[in-house]
Formats: C-alpha cells, sequence, structure tokens
C-alpha cells in the first residue's frame, strides 16, 4: 500500500471518506464525508469563514446550484468549458483524449482536436480497455446539463463555480455595501464538473465543495492598508521565472512586491491570508508553495494568478487555491450579455474640472416650426458633432424624414463643468478555494506511523496516529470508563457534559479494551483521551492523556473542562495539567 | 401590500433574500440568500446541528447531491414522484391539473388524472393564460435529470431529499456505531423538486436547504430513555381526531402519549425536541400545532406521521417539519434492490432457546450415489418441509432432472438449539426539516411595525422592527460613530473589535445621520447598537440602545464586550447595563 492507499483505507474504515453509493457499487467522481470527515470538513469550513467572512468582512451569500443558461453564456462556460473526449468504436469507452497520448508528447492538454487525433492514428494508440479502434476526438462540455421546469422548459445547468452567483448579484452586493470599494462576498458550497473519466480519487470529483471570494476592488488602488500584516511572510514561492530555472525560492512577501513578482499588494495580501488559512488547517509548511501561472497558461484578461500547491504522495504538486486578478473581465462579461451597466459610482477625492462639448437646442424657435415632433428634433441635435453643426444647413433625420433646422435654433459651445465622480467598473480579486483537497491533504500531511517502544517481553509495535491540529481534530477528547461498570460509566458520563458544555467535540466509548480504544483514538487523531477508573472513585481524579507524547498525566475532575480547553486553545503545558496527588 | 409583501420587500432591500437571476429576468422557485438571510440561515442551522448533532449524537455525514437511478428505484422517486401536468395547446404554458380546479373540488390532489380531464372538461376550463384549450393531464416526474459522463453516459437526478444518503449509506452508519441502536444520522444540505409551476415565492423552491436526522431503533422497543425531558411540553396538537372536530388542542407530551394518540415515546420525544427548536429559532408559540396525518393521507407504510405547521399571513398554515415513524420501509426497499441485507445482529439480553425444524442430509451415501452432484442434491433436500421428507419417496430437482433420494441418506429432526441474537431490520424515525419555509415563518414572525410616540413639534411616525431573538439574529451589535470624524472612528473601531474577539456578531457604520442608523439596524433586527460620541473622548462612556424599547443607558468602554455577552445570552437586565456618571 502506497501513502495513499494507507490514508484512505483509514479514511473509510473510520469513517471519513466512503465512496458514494457502494451499495449499488459505486461511480466514480463522487465521496461521502462520513460522520469524522464530515466534522473534520465543517471545521476547515469554519477556520475559512473566520478568516475570510468574519475578520475580512466579506459577507457570505447563498445562490442556486442550478443556473440558467446566460449566466454561464457570459461566463463563457457554454462556450468553452469542456475537454476533448475519444470514445472507443468497439466498446463505447470514453477517454480523455490528452491523456491517452501524455506519455507520448511533453504538453498533450495544449493540443488541439485535430492534432491530438494527429498522434493517436501516427502512434496507433488503441483503446486500453479492449484494443478497439477510436473514434475522432471532439470537445464534451463538462458541466452538468437539466431541464428547469416541464415540457421544452429552460435549459439548466448544475454550477462549476460558485463565483458566478456573486457576479450576478453584483449590483444588489454594491448597494448593500453602500457602493463603497473595496468590498467582497464569499461562497461555500457545492459545484459540479462532469468529468470524462474521472480516475484520481478524491482529488478529481464531480461533485465537490468551493469556498470562493470575489472581492470587487478599485482599478487604479490596488494597495492594501494592512500589507504589513504579512509583509514578513516566508513564502516558497515559484514564480514565473522561478519556473524557469526548476528552484522554489524562499521569499517573504514583501520582497515579492519589491521585485515585481506578485503583481500588487492586494493580491499578495490574499496570498499571505491563504498560507496562513492552509497552514491553521493543518497543511505542512515545506510540502506548501505558490505557483505563478506562466504568461501562456494565464487567461488572457487575467492580471497576474498564482496556485497554492501542496505535495502529495500520489498526485504530486496538486493546485487547492487559485488566486488571481481577474480584472473587469467578469463584469464587463455580465454587463455585455444582460444589457445592464454594471459598475459603480466613485467620487473623486476632490471634483474635477471637465471640458464637454454641450449642444442647447432652444425649444422656444423648435416648438413653433416642429410642433409634436419638436423633442424628438432636439433629441437628434443632441447627438451631432461641431463639425456638423457648424455647416450652414443643419439637418437631422426624424422618422426616417430629413428635416432641416435653422442655425438660430441651436446652439453649442465647449462649457468646462465641475465633475465630481464617475462611473467605474471595479477590478475583481479572486480567492478560489477547493475544499475536498485540502480536506485531503489535512488527512494525508497529519497521517503518521510511528514504532513504539517495546516494553519488557513485547515486542516492538507500531501505531497509526493522525496528528490533526487541536483546532480541525473531529473529536478533541474522548472519554473512556476503564471497565463497562455503572459505577465508572455514571463519573464517565457527568465528565462527557462537562467537556461538551465547554464547547470541546468529546466523545464517549465503552467499547473494548482500553488499548484498543487509545489506538482507535490515535487513528482518528484525537488530542487528548480521559480515563476514569477506581482511582477515580477513591480521589476524583483521571488519567489524561496526550496523543502525541503517549504520556499520561493524573488531574483532578474539578476543572478538567477548563484544562482541556487550556490544553487546546492555549498552549498550556501538558506536564503541568498533572496534580500531585 | 400585504405582510408577505411588506417582509419580502424589507428582505430584499436589506439584503436577506433575493430573486436569483435578476439579473438575467429571474427564475421561479430559486432565490438568493443575501449578506443577512445567508447569515441568519446559518444561525438557524447551527442551533439545528447544537441539538440533533452534538446533544443527541446524531453524526452529521454529507453525501452527493447528484444521485444515481438505482437509489431512486429504490426509495420510490423514479416510479412515484410526480405532479399532474396540464400543458395549453395554444401557448403552451405548463400548469398542475389540480390547481387548476382547485375552486371547483374540495381534494383536487386527490384526484387521478382521468378524473381531473373530466372536470376540466365539464368546467370548460381554459389556460388561464391565453384561454386556449387544455391538453389531456399526464404524470410529470418532479426529479432534475441529468446524466453522469459523457455519451449515452449513467442516468442521474438531483436527490429529491437527503434521506436516501443515510439509507444508503447504512451499513457504514451501523458500523460506525458498532452495531448499537438505537443510533442516528444527520444531513443538512440541497434537495431539488422540479416544480411545474412554483409560484408561492419562498415557501415553494426548486432548490431548496433540508435537515433530516434518520433515527434507527429497534423495532420491539420503542421507548425513549429522556422523554420525561418533554413530558410536560404543551403543544397545540392537531390530531387525526381533533381535525375531525375542527379543534386543536393544547396537551402535554404526557398525556399525548397516555391517551395513545402519539404512537409511542420515540416519536413523542422528537416532536418535543422540534418544538424546542422552533420556538428556539424564533417561530411565535401560538402560530405553531402539530398536525397528525390522517390515516388516507399517511404513506402505507408509516406507522405514525406528526407535520409542524406554522401560520402565516398568506399561505395560511404551512409544513415546515415533517415527523415520521417510517417503519422499515426504507432499509427493505434498498435491500431488495440492492440484493443486500441491511439489519444488524442484536444480541438477545440472554440466550434464547429456538426449536428448529433441522435437514441433515448423510454425505457418506449421497456421495456415493449422486457423485459429482452429491451437493447439489443435499442443498436440495434441505429445502424441503417436513412433509416432503415424510414421504415415502423423496425427490429432489437438479439441473431440471427430477432424482429420488433413498429415505436413510437424509435425517431430519426438530431440534432445541440455543440463539444468542438474531439479525434484525431497524425501523426508522424521521424528523425532517424545511429550513426555507422555517427561515421565512423566522422573518415573518419577527416582523412587527409600531408607532413611535412623537416628540414634540414632530409627527407620529411609525417604525419597522425585527425582532429576532438574539441568538439568530445576524447582526447582533451595530458600532455607530455619531460623525464621521477621526477622533470618533477610532474608538469606535476599537471597540467593534473588543466585541468581535467575544465573539458576537459585530456591524460597523459610519453612513448617514444617526437616526437613519438606528433605523436601518431596526429593520435589520440589530437587539443593540453603541453610540461613540465626543463625551466618549471625555469619560470613556457609550449610550448602548435597546432595539425593542428603545431605551438608552450609558456605561464604560472597559468591559462592555461582556456587558453585551451577557445582555445577549444571560439575561441580564438593560437598566443595570448602565453606570452612574
Amino acid at each position: 500500500m502506497d501513502k495513499y492507499e494507507q490514508v484512505i483505507e483509514l479514511a473509510k474504515r473510520r469513517g471519513f471518506l466512503w465512496n458514494s453509493f457502494e451499495l449499488y457499487g459505486g461511480t466514480a467522481g463522487f465521496y461521502d464525508y462520513g460522520p469524522l470527515g464530515s466534522t473534520l470538513k465543517r471545521r476547515i469550513e469554519q477556520i475559512w469563514r473566520e478568516l475570510f467572512v468574519i475578520q475580512e468582512g466579506f459577507m457570505e451569500i447563498e445562490t442556486p446550484t442550478v443556473g440558467i443558461e446566460n449566466v454561464f453564456v457570459a461566463s463563457g462556460h457554454v462556450g468553452g468549458f469542456s475537454d476533448p473526449l475519444c470514445e472507443c468504436k468497439a466498446c463505447g469507452e470514453a477517454f480523455r483524449a490528452d491523456h491517452l497520448i501524455d506519455k507520448l508528447v511533453p504538453v498533450a492538454d495544449a493540443l488541439s482536436n485535430e492534432e491530438l487525433d494527429r498522434i493517436i492514428s501516427e502512434n496507433q494508440v488503441k483503446c486500453p480497455e479492449c484494443e478497439g479502434d477510436l473514434g475522432d476526438t471532439y470537445e464534451f462540455n463538462l458541466m452538468f446539463k437539466t431541464q428547469i421546469g416541464p415540457g421544452s422548459g429552460r435549459q439548466g445547468y448544475m454550477r462549476p463555480e460558485t463565483a458566478q452567483g456573486m457576479f450576478v448579484d453584483f449590483l444588489r452586493l454594491a448597494r448593500f455595501y453602500r457602493e463603497k470599494l473595496p468590498f467582497g462576498a464569499t461562497q461555500i458550497g457545492k459545484s459540479y464538473r462532469n468529468e470524462i473519466s474521472p480516475r484520481q480519487g478524491v482529488i478529481r470529483l464531480r461533485e465537490f465543495t468551493q469556498a470562493e471570494a470575489e472581492i470587487f476592488i478599485d482599478p487604479e488602488n490596488k494597495s492594501h492598508p494592512n500589507i504589513g500584516r504579512f509583509a514578513d511572510t516566508v513564502l516558497n514561492l515559484y514564480s514565473d521565472a522561478a519556473q524557469e530555472k526548476g528552484e522554489i525560492e524562499k521569499m517573504t512577501i514583501a520582497e515579492a512586491l519589491e521585485k515585481g513578482i506578485i503583481a500588487h499588494e492586494f493580491l499578495a495580501y490574499q496570498i499571505g491570508l491563504t498560507n496562513l488559512f492552509l497552514q491553521r488547517v493543518g497543511v505542512a509548511p515545506e510540502m506548501l508553495r505558490f505557483r505563478q501561472h506562466k504568461k501562456d497558461e494565464m487567461a488572457h484578461y487575467a492580471m497576474d494568478c498564482w496556485d497554492a500547491e501542496v505535495s502529495t504522495s500520489r498526485f504530486g504538486w496538486v493546485e487547492v487555491v487559485g488566486i488571481a486578478d481577474r480584472t473587469d473581465y467578469d463584469l464587463r462579461a455580465h454587463a455585455s450579455v444582460s444589457k445592464t451597466e454594471l459598475s459603480i459610482y466613485r467620487e473623486y477625492s476632490e471634483p474635477k474640472m471637465v471640458t464637454q462639448f454641450v449642444v442647447k437646442p432652444n425649444m422656444g424657435k423648435l416648438g413653433p416650426l416642429f410642433k409634436g415632433k419638436a423633442k424628438m428634433v432636439a433629441e437628434a441635435l443632441k447627438e451631432l458633432s461641431r463639425e456638423e453643426l457648424e455647416k450652414g444647413e443643419i439637418k437631422v433625420k426624424i422618422d426616417s424624414e430629413e428635416v432641416t433646422v435653422p442655425e438660430d435654433a441651436v446652439q453649442f459651445a465647449e462649457e468646462t463643468v465641475k465633475v465630481s465622480g464617475e462611473n467605474i467598473v471595479p477590478h475583481v480579486v479572486e480567492p478560489s478555494f477547493g475544499i475536498d483537497r485540502i480536506f485531503y491533504t489535512v488527512l494525508e500531511h497529519a497521517f503518521d506511523e510511528e514504532a513504539v517502544p517495546a516494553k519488557e517481553d513485547e515486542e516492538e509495535e507500531s501505531r497509526i496516529v493522525m496528528r490533526f491540529r487541536n483546532e480541525t481534530a473531529p473529536v478533541q477528547v474522548a472519554v473512556l470508563p476503564l471497565l463497562t461498570r455503572k459505577e465508572l460509566i455514571e463519573p464517565a458520563r457527568n465528565i462527557e457534559s462537562k467537556i461538551r458544555e465547554q464547547g470541546l467535540l468529546v466523545s464517549y466509548d465503552d467499547s473494548g479494551t482500553i488499548g484498543r480504544r487509545y489506538r482507535r483514538n490515535d487513528e482518528i487523531g484525537t488530542p487528548y483521551s480521559i480515563t476514569i477508573d477506581y482511582d477515580t472513585l477513591e480521589d476524583n481524579t483521571v488519567t489524561i492523556r496526550e496523543r502525541d507524547s503517549m504520556k499520561q498525566v493524573r488531574t483532578s475532575v474539578d476543572g478538567i473542562e477548563e484544562v482541556l480547553y487550556e490544553l487546546m486553545y492555549k498552549n498550556r503545558d501538558f506536564e503541568s495539567a498533572g496534580v500531585a496527588l
């Protein structure tokens, strides 16, 4: 078993991850979060909320996972969200054409369908399942399609990202934030990608959870008032230039900004915050890097784009977060398809004097001349250029009829006026998190197998321990009566209640030997276990066992919930939790 | 504007609810939760989690929203989850046939399609949109359909309820809980219902959030160890019998159990818990009743079923929770379609002596007689009844060939054996919550418009105030510097930080007059507002304004976060928060 298999085996056995629809043989690209997995996932999401929603103030919204066609026409997903599909003529199995030849050419995913077909044909690539001939490659759109309502209905899609919900709600959000830049909105929710043939377990899912922030900023001011917070943060940076050399560079954020490696402060701040988040949930710092998109892989509209990548045992470096300055691309795209102005009014710091060409029709003269059409004539005059107005004969077209306007019925001049602001289309900085991949990384980076020193007369053993951080562990404290006896169960249940009321995640377990229960709690990463034994009935003390060191101390039942809280969140030294007896 | 319109207008203006895809003209049956709505909704869900997941210990899982066909064949949704659809022959508009005639007959939704067509024809009902002729009624399945993967792919559906995820994972869950009944699992997530023509705003959504618990219990023991907790809880009960009389009865849970109105303790406990939850999130107690399904509306497999219904201004009594004893129906259905035993082994409290009819083929005799087929003959013999074995000539069919077995080649007898347990199929108690409807109810029941006593020289005014409970208010404290001046902003921002660190939801707002900001905070239901003014700079005190009474007290900035916490959660008297100056 490689490490991936070990982690997945434990995850299934202990209730972190299960294959979806296992009862019916399963389907690739779907996973269930079991009781412990679901808890761990929610704790990761909660830390994300604390950083992005509560601290940064980017309020969370919730928009539907089913979307209508126009939204994804504007976003470009109807036109361009596809993979090259190639089917076997014999058995009908479907493959990603670029994956079929990725051992034969260096950048298979950059090739056109014609080039893919040529390489498949030249190399006589056959169906990996049945050796049959392969058909021509064509584009397969990766959105799940559905119909909204009955009959011909309305074309619907399962959203491929949560982001579009924030863009579509832009005007509502702008009003909510009283039109003051910068402002942001976030969403944590399901997104969908109808993969052709997903074969990477929990790394490539057809239904997955994203946490995304869309932050609308002033295009002319991309500084960040709080950049000092991360100035000294050292990152593993893999910039465009560093990739040329093939070497990751350790660098502070301040230095990366100074050297112009990260485009601007606002983006750099998000990178710093992402780094903080990933380490806080349990990604190992030395297994984390930030890779810049190279000029030729970056979307044409993006200004700068960085991926947080984590090192994994089976899949190598895996992208878990993308952080991009998408400029005004999304808002302009939705404005164009919806024919609605998506901008906000920005007041100048002080009013500007602006010279404008102004046309003033004289209604007193136009009225008698054109009667009911006078107003239309006036409007048409306003559209004319200085050149047209300076001609001796001024002509405008009204209802496809040309009329002549006397010179003295219209005045025009260049005027200097005071303008106090303008409508601008904000730029968007988007940090986009793949929660499922982060979840898997947290499992893998927490996974440890270590030798347990042999006691006399015993063989050396090994134990598996999930070294979750206190803040993410799905069970924080296990309460274990030594034996399944009423006189031990009762005080154990009381201790369980006290710890629960303290707001810690606690589990009660009285099944099997104490050794087996310690092992189980090591495997689910419980930081502390409490054992209630017959001494407890004598002196009101219990044993606390620390997961990582396997050390034990005895402590009083009185106030144990606070001791545990301090061990968990206040870095209290473990030995200090023991009492002199 | 009726109350529904007033609530929705406020909800849109203040960022609780927005029409989805408004930028593109919108689509019926979808709503967005704006920043405040999303926060309120998550707080409701969090209270649900506290009660059902943390206190009851029904661990949460997370299964996909896309499901495969077999799951919904077993659940009955492929076959029977439909509404009668009737389309206009002229304009093509789709209608629910029963809704077209619900003014003409008492129970339109109980009619067959043929009966619906007959009534439509007899009453010459025409298309409400264009007066055109209506086509024949047919069943429209309400699941959103999709394809998983490319090509002919695999038929997929968007789940119509979260419940099936728990049933499909039954064996995994049973193992997680070490096969001890009762155990439960919960899920909070999106479900989908492709309504024909939803016209009831947020009450009838095509995409909605459910919180469901599936609790697996011993079919022979439906008592609840903790029923005493709710014994004295008084409910508005609308039992089958009460519905006959048309009168809601006030009754304690103990009484309802005694009289046999609620089927058993386990169900009654869930009703008590539901009652607690709904009131805790802000449903008005007098606007809440529990209605029993009448015998003829209850699913054939269900044993007893109660809906929590709330009174609303526009839609009358609306079901927000269903609580049912579904017996072993779901597990047996999945067992049958998946051909997998879904049961758990239950040990008897003490072993039982059981008399069984046992057939013992004598292989020593069968071997020489039937050679390679001896084993098949033996198996076939075991299937025979005593009657067949007692006939002089014992015959069995092997590969469609009848063979005769000599009497002395098989023995049979009734034997009494010790059995220490058995496989049983648990029964399921299911409380199922419609979060969006509860959300709307919380808005409507919190909505209040009251006259504000006129000050001298002013006209009497009215104010709108959302009387959210402290625990659910999306903003708990507003921090308002009297003027937008640096010397006031700075201490205001410091107070904001202190309150945030205390774990309260705080908003900072320095836009507009103080009166306008109070009004805004009344409308979003902020329980307390803090005003920082020039006295603050002198004596380090601020004003706290209470939303409901509009009373104000001055208090010290030192420790204000704890004062607020106590006001919020410890029922501290408001006047006591003031200090003598």
